[in-house]
Parts: structure tokens; sequence; C-alpha cells
């Protein structure tokens, strides 16, 4: 990693705490000044978490969102003004020379989010934070009704400013670099290149022989498309949790248009779903990825509660949880050898003559489709470089907000070979750029790799397998906890996987599962 | 009424605009400061708001309590910060003066709540707003389990917080009348104690005939137990709404332990009930009931949104538009004369063999019950004094809370000649003390007798018979929009009941309501 905060740390040298301070009793003042502005951060993100939440899944009406925008609005200027205030910046100052320390942790993370935030003009931060949370509600609109002319100047807004942001926060090379590194610290458009570059020359061609495979010998799995009543697949996902090992007691599950994880607390994780009665494997897997991502929410150390060093050590990590859940335990046979038979009888008679290889294969099926959330576990990595290419291409200027769907639909084609018939399942399908996410799609790629690796070291110690057959997460759980949910975001990425599996980052344990499973899966 | 603010307004005098600011600048510059106060405001109340809610009817789990009460104290104590913002004090003071406009009503308001809220320590305040916030939730876990002996102490705090608040804030005569008065502006205990003596001298008598009736000649309506599975009534639920002229555009239903409103803005007001599969009726009645106070919240003028004159007049006036829907109309032969048929279709076939007399009887049938929220119309005011009585007592010190369950089963007892058999649905049945609602309950029965009064005059100007008859309320929400809900809380409770009827608070109208009714019903 070659952050410029981290080497100019390391330029000025950490200080021991006895150097630091005049004395414990100074030193102590300082901390409580430190945690009171830890508390009153915190205090507004739950505000803004809960109105988010609120927005998106209780149900509140379109007609509200005029009102919560404003007062949404009011809470992130308040929220800025505790961030930027001056006291904190030398609270934060002063601790972050402190070596070995808690709290020289916890100054040195926000130092990096403060320096990038004080770099964008305050009026243009918090309207853009309102903006986004009015268009985020807008969206979902945009998207049911298929209207990308309509929604298409929300991208133009959110688009230039993230272009602007670029331009204040600084880059080394490329202007994409600045929002990569927001959600991946570490990471360059240089990088992702390289990774996206081997994938693609790896799974391009592999792809293509499998469609050819299946073309000679066409698979159906129409069960799949059996109708499962709503309720019964709400049961069966909260069963699903209560096996992996998500605290029901601390969190909970609900329903939404779009997937996701919202971590109000250690104490208060809450997911979404979305049940499809004639699709039950959707829900089934989204419950698994937002459990991976729940898990984690509730598994960091105590200690860092609140303190800004809570939650993922960045997105492809936390992703790196959600994608171990969801394919590497969730589409595993071993997983499955009980809990099938569960299924079949919270389902019955759906599935009752569908043996449990006939699942398996079918849930280790590759097919081309549009929905990103559905794609399965090879072509997922095509569905993210589309972003990716298309967000590059953006900041580079070579693609015009105008001519997105176009570039869209021409990527889907190359890559996968299928265009969508409407923008609901095109260009409008993810809620990202809506909400301002730009530059995560790459984590989402990334964490796959990332999951790989761990687990291939995980295995070293862990009886993965006879873990998952007898459905008792203990063993995993505790690995997972001690070398990633532990830490919060205390060790960087790289340093997080290089400490928990003695390498550096590599995607080649990835593209070599990948290659392994599906060469078997499909007999070439 | 007799508020000091009031009369000390009137000494000093009010002046017109020209006169109290030098330029049209300068109150235009003063006016934009005023609102930015107002919208900061609004916004800590939208997160509070919010938070309740959420964690009322989320499901949000009982292990967030901590984090989630340490946020909500520290919102509470920004909110508070802008309150006693010496520069909002100031802006509301000048305006205060100015009469005839938005804004002087506006800061008269606020000046109201500002010069209580002053005089309690504000540690003390935002200690009791955290504490409260935490207690609510655990209530319903109390509640649950009938432990009054795990929760006294809950009610130990916050009763010795309103006696404390009470010596404080200030007060007349009596320290309930402190609490009383945040409520009701202008009532007190020596008021009440007139009002609820000629209720109780009226009522007793009356109820004790009727008991006398039922006792020769019992009448069963088995009926109202029959299962009706919750999805059809929350389907019938929503009907209701649509008739009564709720905007289900800008508002919805939800479900919680105990109904209730709560208004995000005027263009998302929220509502709950409570589905009991065995007793059909008692989300019918809380839905009107809430529907009246929901209607209340999205019909105020849109000009005082945010301005802290949205909402209600008072708690009472607001409980005038819940049980004229709740019981006025919703009891009516009239209403139900078409809505009936529609009710029986959607609950086919638990209700086919029942006739729509029998049905009407029903619903006003008079009954000694445990339940406030599902007594009948006429015993609702004994619920009432009893928890008049109780509170009185205890701000007089006559009444320890260690003794509450037995001074409530005791007036139970007396009043309506039940018990309860645990305390759940003794002592621990409302959610109002928990929540530190003290002085709130009068509110239900004033509530009750400002109905009566307004209805009368509304039946000079509007065939309200004929409007429930076809379900078609738009002349009765025209009249209430115009003489109650427009106004929000610009007029005073007593203001508008004399505007609306062109007479004082009368509660003899509410008496022969009753006593008429209710005679005719039981032949007496």
């Amino acid at each position: 990693m070659d952050r410029p905060e981290s080497s100019s740390d390391h330029r000025t040298g950490s200080l021991t705490s006895q150097e630091l301070w005049h004395s414990t009793e100074e030193r102590r003042t300082c901390q409580e000044k430190l945690y009171e502005f830890l508390e009153i951060l915190s205090a507004y993100r739950l505000a803004m978490n809960t109105i988010n939440w609120d927005q998106t899944v209780s149900g509140a009406p379109i007609a509200g969102v005029g009102f919560r925008s404003k007062g949404y609005g009011v809470l992130t200027r308040e929220h800025y003004r505790f961030l930027v205030d001056p006291e904190f910046r030398v609270l934060l100052e002063a601790f972050s020379r402190e070596a070995g320390t808690l709290e020289g942790d916890i100054a040195r993370e926000w130092l990096i989010e403060l320096k990038r935030i004080e770099k964008i003009p305050k009026d243009d931060y918090t309207e853009f934070m309102t903006f986004l949370s009015k268009s985020e509600v807008e969206w979902e609109e945009a998207k049911r009704a298929s209207d990308f002319e309509g929604f298409k100047s929300h991208y133009r807004i959110i688009f230039d400013t993230a272009r602007r942001f670029s331009e204040y926060i600084g880059y080394d090379q490329h202007p994409y670099d600045a929002w990569i590194e927001m959600f991946e610290p570490g990471m360059t458009v240089k990088k992702l290149d390289r990774f996206f570059g081997e994938l693609r020359a790896e799974i391009v061609p592999l792809l293509s022989g499998i469609r050819e495979k299946i073309s000679e010998n066409p698979q159906h799995y129409d069960f799949l498309s059996r109708a499962i009543p709503k309720e019964k697949q709400e049961a069966f996902s909260r069963r699903l949790l209560e096996v992996i090992g998500f605290d029901l007691n601390r969190g909970f599950l609900k329903e939404s248009e779009h997937p996701f994880t919202n971590a109000m607390s250690i104490d208060d994780v809450r997911m979404t779903t979305h049940y499809y009665e004639q699709e039950f494997i959707s829900s089934i897997f989204s419950v698994l990825h937002e459990g991976g991502h729940g898990i984690y929410e509730q598994n960091f150390d105590r200690i860092l509660a609140n303190t800004g060093l809570d939650g993922g050590a960045s997105s492809a990590v936390h992703e790196s949880q959600s994608r171990m859940f969801e394919n590497a335990f969730g589409r595993s046979k071993a997983f499955w050898r009980k809990l099938y038979d569960e299924m079949q009888a919270e389902f019955s008679p759906a599935l009752d003559d569908i043996p449990l290889d006939t699942f398996i294969e079918a849930i280790n099926r590759v097919e081309a489709t549009l929905i990103r959330i559905e794609a399965d576990e090879l072509t997922y990595s095509l569905h993210i470089m589309v972003r990716y290419e298309l967000e590059k291409a953006i900041f580079e200027g070579a693609l015009e907000v105008e001519d997105l769907p176009e570039a869209w639909n021409r990527l889907m084609r190359d890559y996968l070979g299928v265009e969508p018939a409407h923008h609901g399942e095109g260009v409008l399908q993810d809620v990202h750029w809506a909400a301002g996410l730009i530059g995560y799609f790459p984590s989402y790629a990334l964490g796959n790799a990332y999951a790989s690796q761990l687990l291939h070291f995980m295995k070293q110690e862990v009886d993965v397998e006879r873990a998952l057959r007898s459905l008792d997460f203990g063993d995993i759980l505790e690995w997972l906890t001690l070398h990633v949910h532990s830490h919060g975001k205390r060790l960087k990425p790289e340093q997080l996987i290089e400490a928990a599996t003695g390498k550096p980052f590599d995607p080649s344990y990835y593209i070599q599962d990948l290659k392994a499973k599906y060469k078997e899966r499909y007999g070439i």
C-alpha cells in the first residue's frame, strides 16, 4: 500500500504514549474528548442509517420524500460540522502519532477520511448527500418504469459530481482511482486492469467452452420456477441464517427491492432479501450473501464499536465474506446434504421429486443472464467487468451518461451474449450509481478473489467439509472471527489478507478454483 | 385560559411589523434565520421520530437498545442545544411581539415550550429523554411478562422525575397542573376534578342501571370472537382508511403492540394497529381511531409544516378527532349500512349468518372490561378516571409507586367491578407512563367531550347521517378541515372549540349524548 497518509506517518515517526503527552491526566482528558466526538458522530450515523432503512424498508410513502430529504440534509450538515471540527482534528493529529494503541489506530483511520472530505467544498458535499438520499428513492420508481430518459439527469449529476470530487481529492494516475480508494484502500485502476485482464483471459474462454457444452446438451431445471409461497421462503430464510451462525437476537431480516445489509450497531444488524414466488433460490442466495455480511458486522471486536474502526476492513473484504457464504458454502453439496431434506419438507410438495444431486447441479449451473445479483458464480465477474469498464470510461470522458444504455447493452452482448429487453433489467438494475456508490463495483470481483484465498488457508486449519456436512459453523466462524471479523478496519485489506494467509493477495487461487470447479461440473 | 405567557404578551402589547423592525430587509433576514432554526429543529425531530418508530414497529432487536439509546441521547442533546440557542431566543422574542403574522404565532408558541424547558436543568432533561427511549422498549417486555416488580424502578424514576420537573416548571395550585398544561394548555386539576366529577355523577349510575339490565337479560355476541385471518383484517383495515378519507399516498398502516400515530411530516403519516385473530373488531376500532388522528395530521394548512404549529391543537383536540371517527361515525348504523356487506364478503363465511342489526348492537354494547383501548364508549371514561386519580395521588404524595398495582386494582373494582388477573392487563397495560406521558390520560376523556360538542354544531351545517350512509366523507372532512384541522396549533383548544361551535367548552353535550344513546340502547 502506498497511501500518502501512511508513509507520511512513517516519516514523522510514531511516538510512545510517554513521549507524546505531558501527563497521564492530559492523555485521559484528550481521550475522553476523542470518544465524545466519536459518540456524536455515531449518533448522526445512526440517525441517517435509520432514516435510510426506514425509507427503503418500512413502506414509507414516496410523497414524504420532500420533507424527509430536507431533514436528512440538515443531519448530514450537522454530522459534517462535527467531522471537520478543529478540536476533533487536533485530537486526531495528536493520537495519530501514538504507536500501538487503539486510539492511535482510530485517529489514523479518521484522518484518512477527514483529509479526503476536507478537500471537498462543504456545500458541494452536503448538497450531494441530500441529492443522493432522494435519488436513491426515485431510482426505485425509474427502475420499475424502465425509465432511463427520466432518470438520466440524476446519473449525469452523480457522475459529474464524482468527476469533480476526484479533482478535489486528487489522484496519482487516474481520476477513477480517487473513488476506488474510498472503498478499497490501496487499489487502483492500474491494478484492477491487470486483475480484470487475467480474469477475462481465463473466464471468457472457459465460459465459451461451457456454452458450447450446454448448447450440445441443454439441461433444464424447470423445478427452480415452481411456486413457493412467500411465507415458506421467509421461514426457511430465517432457518438459513440460524444455520450459518447469524445471531437473530442481534439482528433481523426484512424485504426490499434490492437486498442489502445495514448495521445500526454491532447489536442491531439488519438485512433484506427479496422473495420471488417463482424463483425460490433467488432469496436463498441473497440471504446467504447478506448473512455473510451480517455475521461480519456482528463479530468485530466489541471494543471497536462506534469508534469508526467497526465494520468491515473494506468493501471487498466484506464481499469476501458474503461470497464465501453464498458460493463456497452455500453452493456446496456438503452444506445441503442435511439441509435439503429440511427444505424439501418445508416447501413440500414442490421439491418432493427432485433429488439432492439435481438441486446441486442446478444451483451450480452456468447461465448467461441479465441480472447481476442473480448471476451464477462464474458469470458474476463479467457483470462486474461491464460496470467497471463503464465507470472507467465515464471518468476518462470516453463515454457520456447519455450513451450509457447503448454501451451497457453492447458490453452485455460482448461478454455474456445477452441483451436487456428494457433498462430496468439493464442500465437501471443496480441502486449503486443512484446512491453515489461509484467505484464500488470492483469490490465484488475482488471479494470473490479474497474469499478463495482465505478459504484455501482456512482449510489447512479447519475441516470445512465436515463443518458443512454437520451444519455446525462453529469452527468456521472461529477461524473467520480470529483472522477477519474481529479486526474491524484495524487492518487494511492487503494487511489482513497477508496476516490471515501468510501470503500477499494473489488472484490465482480464485481463478484456479473457478476453473477446477466448472471444468469438472461441465466435464471439459 | 390564564397562561402567564399570554397575559404578559398582552401587557407588553403586540406591534405591527412596521413598528417592530427597522426595515423590510431586517425583517426578511430575521425571518430567514428563524426558518433556518425551525428547519434544524424539525430535522432532529424527524431523526428521533424515525428512531422511535423503527424501534417500535420494525422488529428491531431488544439487544440493540443500548447503542440506540446512546445515539438517541446525543440527538436529544443536540436538539436541545438548538432549542435553547440564545440567537433563536432573540428571534422568537422579536417575532412574538408581532401582531397578525404567521411568524408572530410561531414565535409565541415556541416561547411557551422554551420557557418551560429552560426551567429544567439541561442534564436532567436529556438524561430523562434518553431514559424514556429505553424504558418504552423495556415496558413491552415487562407487559408481556406481567412483571411489575422488575419494571417498578422505571416507574419510580419516571414519576420522581415528573414531580421534580413540576417544581422546576412551577404551577399555580397543583404540581400535576404543570404536566396537564403540557398536553392541554389552559387545563388544571381544579377544572378536571369538576369535569370528572360531573361525568362520574352521571355515568356511574347509568352504568349501574345498564349492568342491572344486562344481568336480567344477558346478551352474548359470540360471533365477535370468530377467527378472522390477519390478512383479511389487514385488507379491510386499509379499506376503512380509504373510506374515511385518510390519504394512503401520504401515509400508511403497520402493526405494533399498542396502536399509535406518528407523523413524520404532513406527507408521511404513520399509524399502527394490532390484529387479534379472534377479536376482529379490536383492529377495526383501532384503525378508525388512529385514522381520525392521521387525518388531522394530514389536513393542517401546509404553510404550518415544520413550523411547530403543525399537528394538533392539543392532545384532547387530537383525541376529539380520533373519538369522533371511532365512536360517533364508526359505531353508527348509517356508517355500516353499506360497509357491513363489504365486511361480510371479505370475512366470509365468518359473519354470513349475522345481520347488520346484531353487529350494530354488539359494537354498542356496554361491558366492564379490563383493557382501556378496547373499552366501549361508555366505560372508557372510567378507565381514564382510574389513571387520572392515580397520577394525581402520586403527585400529591398520597400514593407510592410501590402501591400502584393495589390502587389500580381497587379503583378498577370500584368503578368497573372488574379486577386484573395480572399486571399485564392491569397497571402495565398502557405505554404512557413508560414513555413519560404523565398528564396525558385526561386528554382522552376531554377529547370525547370536545367531539360531542363539535359534532353537535357540525350537524347544523352538514348532513352527517347522509354522508355516513353514502360512505362519502367529503362534507364531513371539509367541515373538520375548516374548523379544526387546518389551524394546526394556531388556535388554543378553548379558542378552537369556541370558534368552531360559537360556545365555550361545555361537557354537557357529551354527557347528554351518552345518556341518550345508552338509555335507548338498553331501554332504561
